[in-house]
């Protein structure tokens, strides 16, 4: 009879489950020695929980399924908080198995014990349990997954104490059948498309703003036909889990970071439709602002719940309307030219836009320096887009760890500003190991840069010479080519356009990690580090409508 | 009058908490701006919220007053969560301020909101609050530094809304007056020195276990006489948060982290008085060992709890005993020589023994690397050891950035794991842009070799090759010169004895941040990775006596 561990290893293979991100301790040691049990688990070792936890988000973020953490007691699961967060704010499912002591081991209070179902709660509101038998294990294995899996997707904790893991007689349990979501109620469905029908009547908007899983093909495709026959905008929130974009696709316009933005992209909508998303707010609270983003005169409706299925729900509105055989307008095949002179952030997004392979993974946690990425790569081959969902940095290095084990034949490329990497840099080494298909492009601006915008944002506005410091990563300015190559990572420096379009260029020609460091200028520096300027240089990257809008609005004549 | 975030500066730097080890966001900006309205008050950015924690850890050990933190929401505080782990195990005092959204924000549900409180109770048991208001900021802060401060030190927790820190009308409030700890009482007294006179009339041991601040040099000193007038045995904790040691001091046996050692150590005492002090039990549970290590013919005492004035309770115990005018027996001064030829871990505690500097202060991460540091160092001019408290790695670099702060003018060495470093690398960058006087040691055995022998401790001995992929740090190796380089730290490997110990030499010469990677072999290879051996080879680490009990236990003729 197979001991607990080696149990839950069948458990979790037969349920498709067959990719571990770990970092393991003692307390864990029997999970890892089960791994040799189980030929089709594979286990990503990582030298920080946060690299794991957040390689398992990527990865099911590609791979429509949860991928298993290994995390060693509670401050493992500390450790991995921050991404796991990102996980739970982006509805994606992860299995966490967080070791524990033994069951008796625990009255001791010895240095590692802490209360970890309390840690847990954090981004597992749904399920946590300590498993409290043996025999017992994989049930509470399957519930975990159960729970993981359904809609929305979450983050799913199981804490096995060491003693669990290791007794004698396991039983491995199958995967339970998970019900097919419902699509929208007819009276849902029909008060919307009145809505829609009523503001194109009276030449007024309305918008639906995809979240979550439709902001996949099937989804958008639907949204789209409702948006060429009713004249119903298309927005996305903010940060996607995961959008299908490029040529051939609908284009979505996502919503802004910036309030103020947002703020523009909303005015002069009065019916907003949600599927899978929720009613816009301010990503902070700003003083004398308001939090809601969502117009006083706008009434929101929500066509699809995150537990309810987008697709048949945008079907069934479609039909309502009349729209089910409309044309979708799709994204056009386009791309920037070849940037060359001095590199800045923008151009770096100029040479993704133009060498972006077909089939690309692109993470984004570039920041302020990832501005004019969604509109260079608007038109490149079909990708998709993976974003900070949670608003938790450090993200994008583990995201491209886990999309690249998800798709192994899909180039992956992640963009991620100085300040975000530094978290969760030791990423790269993991690159490395599993040889994995990913190209980093560091932005290195030396700044924290987006902090010097919310200074002023959150109305600190005398600034002196301390509190500047803590925005700045000067003295010494980080080399990112250094340390990738520290860890494994093949890695250029580029301070030119030139340089780096041929870096990038040569990097996605060839197989495993790749890093390029773009040395560029400070996004903000002087004068610059205001609300206005940024909001101006903000005008490229955003529809010509949106654009024409916040300058009238910012700008006045 | 000032807004709540400068007012709460003045609390702070009025109760002599002038240094913040910050990693900021946006909701903590106005903290940031008032940081410059109190020239006291010293901000040390740091890139990770781990490497701010466990600098305030190590800043609070050697400054025996705390520092705060500054982090950002329920996702920043995950982040430092394993190192205040850390200081909550070693009862080390440290205010942390989390900044939180708007207090009228928080409905929302925006992208970074999360249960905070929740989080914070795991290192925070005893004092996690939300302020509610800026009129009451500062007495909440005051409440915070009252709790981390009192006896034992403890890890409080004050989370500051947005608006909480922006609105004005802030009222800085005065440090409160902490009552003076009490010594053991006198019936607690007589008994245990009943207890070592019997003990000492009937040829049975009895020992002193001495944690918290009985390992500083006045407690060292009374218990040292005890020990000289009654035969009774000094030991210390297994993880001691400092330890005063070195030449002129009187040397304390530490126990083992191994049980199979401990057990040893503790095989003969009849007698365990505690001060400040909890009576041992395993790191880990282990199939059919016990967890609690203290031997059953053994009666365990409570000299002094860790709220009580640990000096003077040995003082009184001293004086019970009539060896209040004893000689205590203080270490001879006295050095290994200098290592020559192929680069051992050995020989890496060697040269530190050789060249260590007076008043250092040694910080010990170097898990199965560092099993002969203690030896060779114990006759090195007197000098601080600061260790892995609550066995959460990644503690080292940062409690070496927080103690370089705390004593800019005393050279301070960091002895850390190629495994262990990586949670927390990031420190190097704040060493260098502090230009802080530490020499880290990074052991690469390319391993996290104490997994190996824990592996078979666990008894998990089918061990197959994807399990031993889990535990070696192989493929691709690490090169941490030239990590450290990219932080902007100088930094050399070294792979012989001699280029180690010059290098090491160098270092200690020289003001600001150096490393050196001392390339070693895998400590446990091949046949080696076994308990046995590992026990074995422990010997030389040991004192005569134990090593003799230990040797006839093991390896019976």
């Amino acid at each position: 009879m197979p001991n607990g561990a080696q149990a839950l290893m069948k458990t979790l293979v037969d349920a498709g489950v067959d990719v571990c991100f770990t970092n393991p301790g003692t307390s864990e040691m029997h999970f890892v020695a089960a791994l040799d049990s189980e030929p089709k688990m594979r286990a990503v070792l990582c030298l920080f929980e946060g690299v794991a936890t957040g390689a398992a988000d990527g990865y099911a973020r590609m791979a429509d399924k949860p991928a298993a953490t290994l995390l060693h007691l509670g401050c493992g699961l500390g450790n991995g908080l921050a991404n796991l967060h990102n996980a739970r704010k982006g509805k994606v499912p992860v299995l966490n198995i967080v070791g524990d002591h033994a069951t008796y081991h625990t009255r001791y209070d010895a240095q590692l014990q802490s209360d970890i179902e309390t840690v847990a709660r954090n981004v597992s509101p749904g399920f946590v349990r300590t498993a409290q038998s043996t025999a017992d294990l994989c049930r509470d294995a399957a519930d975990a997954l159960t729970a993981a899996r359904g809609l929305p997707g979450q983050v799913a904790t199981l804490i096995l104490p060491a003693d669990v893991s290791w007794g004698e007689g396991g039983v491995a349990e199958a995967q339970r059948p998970l019900p097919a979501p419902a699509p929208a109620d007819d009276a849902t469905v029909a008060a919307i498309a009145q809505a829609i029908q009523q503001a194109k009547a009276s030449g007024g908007q309305a918008a639906l703003l995809l979240g979550g899983r439709a902001l996949r093909e099937p989804s958008l495709r639907a949204a789209a036909r409702i948006a060429a026959h009713s004249g119903v905008k298309l927005l996305a929130e903010v940060f996607p889990t995961r959008l299908e974009r490029g040529a051939g696709l609908p284009a979505v316009e996502r919503m802004a970071y910036l309030a103020e933005l947002a703020g523009v992209q909303l005015a002069e909508v009065q019916h907003l439709i949600l599927v899978d998303a929720k009613a816009p707010v301010s990503f902070f609270a700003y003083p004398g602002k308001k939090s809601d983003l969502v117009p006083e005169t706008c009434t929101v409706h929500e066509l699809a719940t995150p537990v309810q299925d987008t697709t048949t729900s945008l079907d069934k509105l479609a039909r309502a309307l009349g729209a089910q055989d409309a044309q979708p307008t799709l994204q056009a095949a386009t791309r920037p030219g070849r940037p060359r002179g001095r590199l800045t952030a923008e151009k770096v997004c100029k040479a993704v836009g133009h060498l972006l392979p077909s089939d690309a993974i692109v993470v984004d946690e570039a920041i302020t320096s990832g501005l004019m990425l969604g509109r260079f790569t608007a038109g490149a081959p079909r990708h998709d887009l993976l974003t900070l969902t949670g608003g938790a940095i450090g993200q994008g290095l583990p995201n491209a760890v886990g999309a690249a084990i998800a798709c192994p034949k899909r180039p992956v490329l992640a963009l991620v500003g100085d300040g975000t990497s530094m978290y969760t840099i030791q990423s790269l080494w993991t690159m490395a190991r599993e040889q994995l298909n990913v190209t980093t492009v560091i932005f290195n601006n030396a700044s924290y840069s987006v902090l010097n915008v919310e200074l002023e944002r959150v109305g600190a506005d005398r600034i002196g010479p301390k509190a500047r410091s803590q925005l700045d990563l000067q003295g010494p300015v980080l080399n990112f080519a250094q340390m990738a190559q520290g860890m494994g990572v093949h890695a250029v420096r580029a301070t030119t356009a030139e340089e780096f379009t041929r870096a990038l260029e040569e990097a996605l020609a060839q197989p495993g990690p790749h890093l390029i460091e773009a040395v560029i200028p400070e996004a903000l520096s002087g004068l610059k580090r205001k609300v206005l300027p940024w909001l101006l240089r903000s005008l490229p990257s955003l529809p010509p409508g949106v654009a024409r809008a916040l300058k009238r609005k910012i700008a006045p004549p």
